[in-house]
């Protein structure tokens, strides 16, 4: 081993071949990557070398060049009540994060919920996109391949989902710049996220327009009206993904034994913050934290952490109702996640899946991606209820500096 | 501890009070929590359960009711040659991800960058905000607020400065909404990212001037037009954390030779993808997929991953030269991140940043950050190239099927 | 008359209410107002008394408290070669401005096209919006209101329909926030703007909903999800009125002789300009100066004024071509016209509708709204043309100093 | 004349020569032009043939191949009390729109605010902007110019200044985005809104910029981050021309008996339709229909219209005050006006500014300029109040049957 650690230091093996010098073993290659890198700067790696999968699997689907994990502690927040399409029940939330009093404060808004009877979550709309970008001769052939698209809806449908078969395209929608053409293809690719399949359809479903059609040429598999990973006006009002909203309604005496506050002052800190503030700063997200939660849960199960960007955007509405209690939901336009594929079946992203129930494809399917779904909004919502709270009772700070970070 | 199980299972013993029932050992108390979880739900957490860090440690910063942690494969890309004011080697970028290609993608265009010379990074701002909101009696009280908060500058840096010896205010920007006021604080915090510090410093100086101006009454610490972990144009307008630019010329061999693809063809998707596509979306990020690029560093190293979200907002500008070479940079308008503090000392954390030479407070303070920015930048000009390369050659879906995922 | 003016200044007569005391004479009473104004404030009003229509037929319809009329110039800039499905003849623009050069500067656009054959126009999307407000108890009863709607489509179809001979529902597109829901009613008005008609509409027919469906709450009748008279995301992604594009090449003999500058100088110019100032920006609208020509138009043809913030926005999309010539389009997603019905009957808007020949009501209906949008976009374009040729050949401000303006 | 007429119909005299052969008399070539018009089309223009300026006046600074003026009717709204640090009395509004009911709403927002002592409005901003485009060869020397222009700031202000007497250049802020520099010079130009001459400001400043650092070449003198004419985020944030905010507390007795509905009642509303509608839709706009007042205040005092686009940027803030009256604010950060140059010297609009008491220019110079501002948000403030009003008590529709438009 020490011979080929030389010789990648040497130059004389790629960083990225290692594996073909030890029989394809990619946790022997780990650990010469590892080895090398440690020479090289001097350091140690030994806890990126502790970890417990197979890279060899992982090889196969998620990583190439690995060195080995990070590792990310995962604390439980809950139990959280939460009744949905596909859930009714009290889970427990695991929440990867590194950022002190995240997991506390969400525990305290999930226990307000769960004291309120729970939250509700319903996915309003449903199917992942990918918007290929196509090149025409002008504008009138522009508007001939947007036609023709409509008129030939059905053949499309079977090239595109013949490409896989958890994969039915749901619509196309087009849009002309000039004479570019975006179609967005949205589909229901059930329990996975699903960009993968989505975009393999897009591109087999345009090879077949562009083959009945031949003077419009692809430019992109991806034009960006998808959009991917970039946070966006058309995700947020035509919804990518799930678009999921969840609700309570908390008595205000929980709002003041538990969260140490009122309706009123929670609404009139939402008014000015989320809404004035919100307003003044052009923030595509009217809420207060939405996206630590959406991160931490990623993180723990295995979901695209480049889809935070897009996946945190929420709006988050308290109102003090008739009665003097707190209404307050989370709508949540372009949730990208799945219990299915991408990340979710490695060891402790499968794990964290099953705390809540939620591993791998449902029965029928759809079934667990959507009771994920639900169970990711309730928890956002426990998280927002959490430090608005903690806002309106200004102590924040306060909390940060007795959980949270040392002299830092 | 099977009994403290079956008491927690009972509801007797509250699941994150558990530490008190263990003499405080948050490793045991981690696993007993996994064991209420693998009974509850008739599961298994072993590989949640397989980590190398003290929780003991971990728990009194990063997180609470531990179980265990995520792991989450590491790849490397590299080497990449980069070169700013902070930098001038050739780095091994740690990318924690689990999407299968993302770390061969980054590689291939870490070798485009390093043969043409490397990249050239630059920081052109920096400074972590935080923006308080004010209450106020009226427009007239509002003018007034900020026209002492501009004049009486110097005793609020005291005050604000004050709080941290790693804390510098660079300035107060106010926004006036009808009788809301934000001050948005923009302070200087070194080597960490620094949240933390500027929330407290701007709770101080609000205090103080709350004090001094009793009229104005603080509604919240945090106004949202900070903007902290939402997508936002203020801080792609006016920068949040570090604004910084990392640019490189490709000779058009390289381009062909690496890339598989010309700077013309580049070029013209560029501009019909990111442009074109990115105007139509509206998204705040013309780019490819920079958050691939930042989210997989994040997770390695320990940044927030909730800044996902708007540090991965970014344009990216690839134009042919008169020469015919391409000329291609990744413009980052407000990249959080710190070397210090967070979750950056956790061991896997640490050893990443160590990978990269960027393990902990820099000499002069900053020049970590510094350091680490400018890496970051080059490495999300290296996923770019590459991926804009792979959708100018159409073979984007092929690079998946070969390197990615399984059936789904 | 005298006697009424005192008594108006010594406010015994209400300013609003002197119709009452001169016989509901409208003319009489605007220049009983212009005395009071004239005493007042010791000035005098006789332009504005200078007006040729007969202001008791516009106070029917347009306008209260008249004193008389606003007189802007009209120029005219053409002849303008327009080729679309409701028009292929050479036309004159007629211009109201006061913005010195706009009319020369637009008019060198025309030339530019017209010498190379003509822009060609399409409209490829139409139907003005009204979306409502409403409120419901919470998200089961905001999900069953809009499958209630769903399905019973065609009943509300019915109701909306029979508000107005020329009025058609085209859809309706649900949204929901928490426990508010958005129903945006698509409808075709022909050749009016019809924002009346679609208010009225959406009116009754959520009248019809709230007593089917009593636990729904009309909030207001326009939930500003519409969009109406604000620039916005919503008509950008989903148009409002209608969405038109119109496009030409020029020879780039033609850019040289005309446009005094090249395919490649504009080219460089628009992607520095409109697509990075733009992006850095974050503006709803990547053109040079669509608004210009979107607001003479609407000024000399009694278009909404107010609809120029979202009209105009557009994107603008010079590409030299193989042949070294310049392709040019502009895409408006929202334009929001008619020809016939609010301000399109007065006097001199009539004229300069005749100018161009959309003067009243199509045959077949919704043609002449269709041939004036058509020319609006290829005089919008012909706008851009000149400005974008002007500012890439560096003689912006020369122009505006030896046509427009004097010493400011 | 029917001579000349006979040979531009035949193409014999250019349309816009036509002064050329009739003694440069633009009065006589108007009517020519006309009379070409009447006969191609056959058509009569004699209602846009009658005005009363003197078009050989008009034609040296407003209009090129002018044919006559539109009408567009003005009414009255007012009295509406205002007070600010220019302006504390009571003035009438005038409006040119074609919008029926506009003006009698209005109306019923300025006595609702009279009777409630009046609006208070203050400017907190002021400064018009212009962003030339520069390309710098790579990163390193697009900091060193912004470093160049920083440290040689007094130099610049002296080219920029020298240009007008009327001109102060207040700052310059720089932004990268790869190679590409913007600079956005903000300057004073006093009562005038001040595109030219900031324009012809920044082309001298950046001339001088390009001969000292040589390697920066203008690309444009607007690199659309000024931003004019296009909505905006970064006019929304930073404001361009006057940042202005009006508000008034609103009694609840007046609120009842002038508005006909309630402060908790329009709070609702303004939650609900600014603020949950605004968000679901991304307005660049919280408000009800600001842009109709700023049209019509634009249209009648000779504003440029193409500024409505960002000036009617605003959010109003209704809020039920601890006594149950009705605070309501609106805040416009982007008011581009001028009571000098432009089209404010023509007859009728240098009429109607004097019915405010704003023609001409200030003394000091800039004090009339602001006074125009304080009464324009005033007036934008009435609008909003009434409107929103009239849908929280669900009458709009109604109003506009009463008072407006026809069968359409």
């Amino acid at each position: 081993m020490d011979e080929i650690v030389n010789k990648v230091i040497k130059g004389e093996i790629k960083f990225y071949r290692i594996e073909e010098h030890v029989g394809n073993d990619v946790n022997i290659a780990s650990e010469i990557r590892r080895k090398v890198l440690e020479k090289m700067r001097d350091i140690s790696l030994k806890n990126i070398g502790n970890y417990s999968m197979d890279m060899n699997l992982t090889a196969k689907r998620n990583i190439e060049n690995s060195i080995g994990c990070a590792q990310i502690p995962i604390g439980i927040a809950g139990p959280l009540k939460v009744t949905g399409d596909y859930i009714d029940e009290e889970v427990y939330i695991p929440l990867a994060t590194t950022e002190g009093t995240l997991v506390a404060s969400t525990n305290r808004g999930c226990t307000a919920i769960t004291r309120s009877g729970g939250a509700k979550s319903k996915i309003i709309r449903d199917g992942i996109t990918r918007a290929p970008a196509l090149k025409v001769p002008d504008l009138e052939h522009a508007y001939k391949l947007i036609s023709w698209v409509r008129e030939n809806h059905q053949e499309i449908v079977k090239v595109f989902d013949d490409t896989d078969p958890f994969l039915n395209l749901i619509n196309i929608e087009p849009w002309i710049v000039g004479r570019t053409v975006f179609l967005r293809f949205r589909a229901n690719t059930y329990d996975a996220m699903g960009m993968n399949t989505v975009t393999r359809g897009a591109r087999f479903a345009c090879d077949f327009i562009t083959q009945e059609q031949p003077y419009a040429k692809l430019i992109s598999e991806s034009g960006n009206v998808c959009v991917d990973k970039k946070p966006s006006a058309i995700n947020w009002i035509l919804g990518r993904g799930k678009t999921v909203i969840s609700e309570v309604i908390l008595k205000k005496e929980v709002v003041k034994d538990v969260l140490k506050t009122t309706p009123e002052s929670i609404a009139e800190l939402a008014y000015r913050k989320l809404f004035l503030g919100g307003a003044q700063a052009l923030t595509l997200g009217f809420n207060a934290h939405v996206a630590n939660i959406i991160a931490a849960i990623f993180l723990a199960t295995g979901q695209d952490a480049a889809h935070i960007t897009d996946s945190s955007m929420s709006i988050v509405t308290p109102e003090v109702t008739e009665d003097g209690d707190l209404y307050i939901a989370v709508t949540i336009p372009s949730l990208e996640t799945g219990t299915f594929g991408g990340g979710t079946g490695l060891p402790t992203q499968s794990e964290a899946l099953a705390i809540i129930g939620c591993q791998g494809p449902g029965d029928p399917p759809g079934a667990m991606g959507k009771r994920f779904a639900e169970i990711v909004a309730a928890a956002a919502l426990a998280g927002d209820i959490s430090l608005l709270s903690a806002q309106s009772a200004l102590h924040l700070t306060g909390a940060h500096e007795r959980l949270g970070r040392g002299h830092v």
